[in-house]
């Protein structure tokens, strides 16, 4: 999908050699003004060397002028080695496109864990990657891909003209390894760094980290917000332009999960507090037993309550209701309802689950997938 | 089966109909003496009224005189009617025995939730069960079972000629519902009330409780601990046994998870405290990745190491150690190893994962079973 980058940006996608299918495993943003920027990462204690590098970075404070992202490789567990060869990919970078300094390139790695990250193809790549560089994404959103079956864009563009640009890959599991959930979204409105570090994560709480495809949480994961502050933007509909757009790519990450055949989505309300909304959200949506219901169309409310029983977001059952596919399916006591009817309205692209705790007034949501053989069958060949 | 109940029980197991199979479905466990017991049961806020009415007891103190249990519905999410519908089962049971008290009489079910126990069948089928009761246990064992394969029965013989019986069913799911845990252990070891309860949350915390088949925690599970204290024996003799009976117990259950092929064992050592070692140990039985790579052999350690990376144990990775099957797969950094040798050693009835965290002296072990497409097909199925 071509989709034109915001102002103050160029970006580019190549192919490094790192995947065995050929595939483009290298992308770059990069932009000649300084970037205001936020950043969100693993909490896993095992965190691959770009995850504490951008973090570093992060806590300076400092301005950056881009990223580099490599797939096919998380260069993660790699020992100290694993440290100097992701140092080397930003340097690499910093010197073709004679930054000041290399602290000032970000990186990302997604791909096997364990195995040392061929840095020496990467600096090959450097040259035609940097060259590459324009104002077309598309090669970019392909480059960072590892299982998903489509490259994940979301834009938006507000009232000022300003634009925002979500770019994604999802957290089907990585063959051989693990699940990497990358984020990045390209904004040229002017924003102030201290303005969107402020929203940030709020934002990521509320959409990517309500994703859930296998509950597996990966050592590699990062959202990253970079603007280029070259158009003037209300700063009220930014953010909320900005979140929609990351929501919109939490739903594709969602929909691509491994195996997946629809889009679950668990909408609570009523809860006493955000983020016991989320946690009730979190859980439904991450329960197996009710993956695999809804892989099969089973309307069975049963698994959704027990689901959201031990999450903690709720101690009075007597008002709680759950609707599926917009039919009321549980009201505190048993209820008659069509199940052959809910049954096939399930058999959707998306199927939604809408949970009232009837506890308060806050709300949250979820996204997911259905859990589906494939998804066995894919996270258990032998490949190591 | 057949195994001899400990002395001052009797117990007996028939069909009453509430399985559309005709397999047994109503057991029952009596004891002409007060029985000093003890009782661990689910922390989801949605529980059965058996697990409540259970509790009530529990808290009273007071000693109890057997348990009836029923498979094929669970009785859960039936409202108020549901309520008096236990009741009426431990009526009956307690009318039939000329028992003094019906709360003398606990109660467990298990099976599918939200469909109204047919309590009427029980009634008719309970001058049969009475009439049952003997010394045999394996009717029992049979008529809690739902969708476990095999019926899960450990004995033990303490020195001065006291005895343990441990009769469980497993935490596969019910078609169509839910999982539900339910361990017995009689025993007929002179134990007060007050040492067994003393011990038995503790036993239950390392064992049952770190049997993972999916995450998800059912609405009916319960552990009872039940003691004519017809037998003296040493204390410290008979805890140890205890927890035996219920670590085999334990694994008979994660073995027959639905769909499993094999059965995972995680041990985790050098933990600063036994509950984080626990809680890695659970982290990696439950990662729907480990599951599935156990399933094909392949000897993941990147998944296992980010299991433990987000269980919370560990803070420092330099020292920690990851071993498959007797296998050193990861020190700290890369190392080496005969991936296709390893591989096939995982294809055995039991696969044995080893983490030292290197960081103090706890240790904690779980248990789960390899993710399969079977356990798909089961939990697809259009079945409300």
């Amino acid at each position: 999908m071509a989709v034109k980058v915001p102002m103050g940006f160029e970006i580019a996608g190549v192919t490094a050699g790192l995947k065995a299918s050929g595939r483009p495993d290298l992308g770059l943003v990069y932009s000649p003004y300084p970037l205001a920027w936020a950043l969100m990462s693993t909490d896993n204690v095992v965190k691959a060397p770009c995850v504490s590098r951008n973090r570093s970075r992060f806590t300076s404070g400092a301005a950056v002028r881009g990223i580099v992202v490599n797939s096919g490789n998380a260069n993660c567990a790699t020992g100290e080695r694993g440290i100097w060869d992701n140092e080397d990919m930003a340097g690499a970078v910093a010197s073709a496109l004679a930054l000041a300094r290399v602290q000032d390139m970000l990186t990302a790695s997604t791909g096997v864990i364990g195995q040392t990250l061929p840095v020496d193809r990467i600096r090959e790549a450097i040259p035609g990657l940097t060259s590459a560089l324009g104002e077309d994404s598309g090669a970019f959103a392909d480059a960072i891909l590892t299982t998903d079956t489509t490259p994940k864009q979301v834009g938006a563009t507000l009232r000022g003209g300003s634009r925002i640009l979500g770019i994604a890959k999802g957290s089907g599991m990585i063959h051989p390894s693990m699940a990497t959930l990358l984020a990045f979204v390209l904004t040229d409105a002017d924003i102030s760094q201290d303005d969107l570090r402020a929203v940030w994560p709020g934002i990521v709480e509320r959409t990517l980290n309500q994703v859930t495809v296998d509950g597996d949480t990966s050592t590699n994961d990062m959202a990253v917000a970079l603007s280029s502050r070259q158009i003037g933007a209300d700063k009220h509909e930014f953010v909320e332009a900005l979140e929609e757009v990351v929501v919109k790519l939490a739903r594709k990450v969602a929909r691509d999960g491994e195996g997946a055949t629809r889009l679950l989505t668990v909408r609570v309300t009523g809860a006493r507090t955000g983020a016991e909304a989320r946690a009730a959200a979190r859980s439904v949506v991450g329960s197996n037993l009710v993956k695999a219901a809804v892989h099969g169309a089973d309307p069975n409310w049963g698994r959704i309550l027990a689901a959201v029983g031990r999450s903690g977001a709720v101690s009075d059952l007597a008002n709680l209701r759950i609707g599926l596919q917009g039919v009321v399916v549980y009201r505190g006591s048993l209820l008659g309802f069509d199940a052959a009817a809910v049954s096939e309205k399930m058999r959707a692209e998306e199927v939604i689950v809408e949970i009232d705790l009837a506890a308060g007034e806050a709300v949250g949501e979820a996204w997911g997938c259905d859990l589906s053989a494939e998804y066995v069958r894919i996270n258990a060949d032998y490949t190591t």
